[in-house]
């Protein structure tokens, strides 16, 4: 008499929960040196020293009614005001406080913004490959959801989105960069997925929202950069988390903002408020909003991410091994060298390499090597793939 | 085209966030210290210094990735054992860490044990008077909600409740210490609900939980302490907040105890951790997690609840106002002189008294007082009521 579908859902793992799991389980039996555990996507950069600073300084200075005390609902006043502020200064932004609303990080603020959106019946559009929580979220909002296959470059099918777009649609979830691929969707892709939205908006008669997950925003390496996506569509929420900009994904602060070029932008956000109210979040922890508003400013220490990027492309494509070009994140996309993604990451494992199978990603034929882990477990990891490739007489 | 009923949550504040804002307001027109605001339940008493101690050293013994990382869904394993073993020690129960699940606070806690138990068309029974939000909760979890009503000392009629109960009933919320009241309801009174939804168990032939929100359970003054339910009660979930009893209500930590008295437990677990999922919790806060643990044994410094509730009670009865004895909590229920408690609430604040009316809690005639203010708003509101007192005719 519980719930037959929260049930399911507290008991089927993620695929990529359990393989960490396994790694864990593997690392205790032969040692944690012997397992090349790629499986989570957990930063492997520690937090700023600010934030321990930040930190310090407030336990210091701040009554402790005022520091660990209910905020408004929406956020502490000062620090949506920083964070506007901060987004105004690098992107070229217009926030104001009143747009800014702060979550229990970036999957708090999806499933607020889909339950702000969503009503039974109506469909929410996932660009695969796609981060398979999101499929989790939309359901449970009671949306159906259907998703866009990708083309060979890993960027959306737009024919096949024109298609699956219909009436029923409410939402679109993009994320950029992305995970699984770590790469990062182009102005031309964007601009296209805006103008067809756009059309279908006009054609339906009502909003079609991108809700815009941006966890790794910050976390780019290349020459490309992320799209600022109200730019170019209107009807946008941004879900914004600092677990991977300042390596605290435990601690659970995001926002989401919802700006003015929204349509009925007030009413969006009204919406969002209540979504938040009715799931129970109450505010977000208060400590860390004021952390946040402090460090919002600062970005990663990039440096081992991009050693670890150009270590784990450099050695796999000497391998022979295809991937797609990871522009941000820390997620590689490896072509799988036989069509069962789930056989050949079976088969990694008995190098002891730890892969997740993109099927539940909702694409198959690839691999997710998560590189957020010491550039000695890449070096160490090299052997090993090698091996894997001889298997498939890769390289030559 | 977004969803109606979360913007109607959204923009609706509650009657008591409305009263707050309201004496905000007036308190930067007329100075803070001639408005008396009774409206809100935000402790006053500071978070005990152990807590402070706690976060310095954790800043200072561990590593950032462990002390800000995820931890599993259901919170770290040492802190769950830490909070199991605590229940134990205090309350001669029996907890295993995996009966534990880390919650952001009891709100979330309820959201979420009403997500793993309903499906759309359930029922969920509210003790009357009762906390608002229950009701937001629990229709956002796809039930509907039905009011018990009380006998004239707050306690549930149960007479009416066994009228209200059907086969469509899966959870009945108790909160005792109670919000508005104050009262701990008496192992009586429990042990006839238990009796009463053991029947029905059996006869409609599928369970019907006991959500158990419990944020008051140490905030107890006199010799009246609150029951433990699963003791009573099998079926019964804990939701438990460390908002009030360390002080620290926007830092959202707390947890749910699924007792392995509970029918199918590990099933319910499973639910939990489903619907936890499911509304992008993720994780409970990390760094709170293990200040949390660290505090757990640790009990709120309650003289100035005490000394309040003293002055409270003592003046009010002079002035021959009536109200419910309050054993714990922070709030009084006071009765109004005339039957429509808006209409005294609104007399009330011609006086700068901010009391909130009873309506929203679900009865009439009552309001309530909030004694988590400094012990001298006390003192100088009493020449308010007093005036107030005297438009009734009261106490001669």
């Amino acid at each position: 008499m519980l719930s037959e579908k929260m049930v399911e859902i507290g008991r089927k793992r993620s695929a990529i929960r359990e393989l960490f799991e396994y790694g864990k389980a593997r690392a205790a039996e032969i040692g944690a040196e012997n397992v090349f555990d790629f499986s989570i996507g957990n930063p492997s950069v520690p937090a700023p020293k600010e934030v321990a600073e930040t930190i310090a300084e407030l336990l210091l200075s701040r009554d402790s009614l005022a520091l660990h005390g209910y905020t408004s609902a929406q956020g502490d006043m000062g620090v949506r005001k920083s964070i506007a502020d901060s987004l105004n200064r690098r992107y070229g932004a217009d926030f104001d406080m009143d747009e800014i609303y702060m979550t229990c990080g970036a999957a708090a603020g999806l499933s607020i913004c889909l339950n702000a959106v969503c009503v039974p019946g109506d469909e929410v559009l996932l660009l695969a490959p796609f981060f398979p929580e999101y499929k989790v979220f939309a359901e449970k909002a009671g949306a159906v959801v259907r998703a866009v296959p990708p083309l060979g470059d890993m960027s959306p099918d737009m024919e096949a989105m024109a298609e699956l777009i219909s009436e029923k649609t409410k939402a679109v979830i993009i994320n950029s960069p992305n995970n699984p691929t770590g790469a990062i969707y182009s102005r031309g892709c964007l601009s296209a997925v805006a103008e067809l939205l756009s059309a279908r908006q006009r054609e339906y008669g009502h909003a079609i929202y991108i809700i815009s997950d941006e966890p790794y925003r910050e976390l780019v390496y290349g020459e490309r950069k992320p799209c600022f996506i109200p730019g170019l569509y209107g009807n946008t929420f941004i879900c914004y988390s600092f677990s991977k900009s300042l390596s605290m994904p435990g601690e659970r602060i995001g926002y989401i903002a919802v700006p003015r070029s929204m349509e009925d932008s007030r009413t969006a956000y009204a919406a969002v408020c209540g979504a938040g109210r009715a799931l129970g979040y109450v505010c977000a922890p208060s400590l860390f909003q004021y952390v946040a508003a402090a460090c919002c400013d600062l970005s990663p220490d990039l440096q081992a991410y991009i050693r670890n990027r150009e270590l784990l492309c450099t050695g796999l494509r000497e391998l022979g091994f295809e991937f797609v070009e990871p522009d941000g994140a820390f997620y590689l996309f490896l072509k799988s060298p036989e069509e069962d993604a789930e056989a050949f990451c079976m088969r990694a494992r008995k190098h002891e390499l730890l892969l997740v199978p993109s099927d539940s990603f909702g694409v198959g034929g690839y691999a997710r090597v998560s590189y957020c882990v010491s550039a000695e477990t890449i070096t160490r990891s090299m052997s090993a793939f090698a091996a894997l490739a001889g298997e498939y007489g890769l390289g030559g």
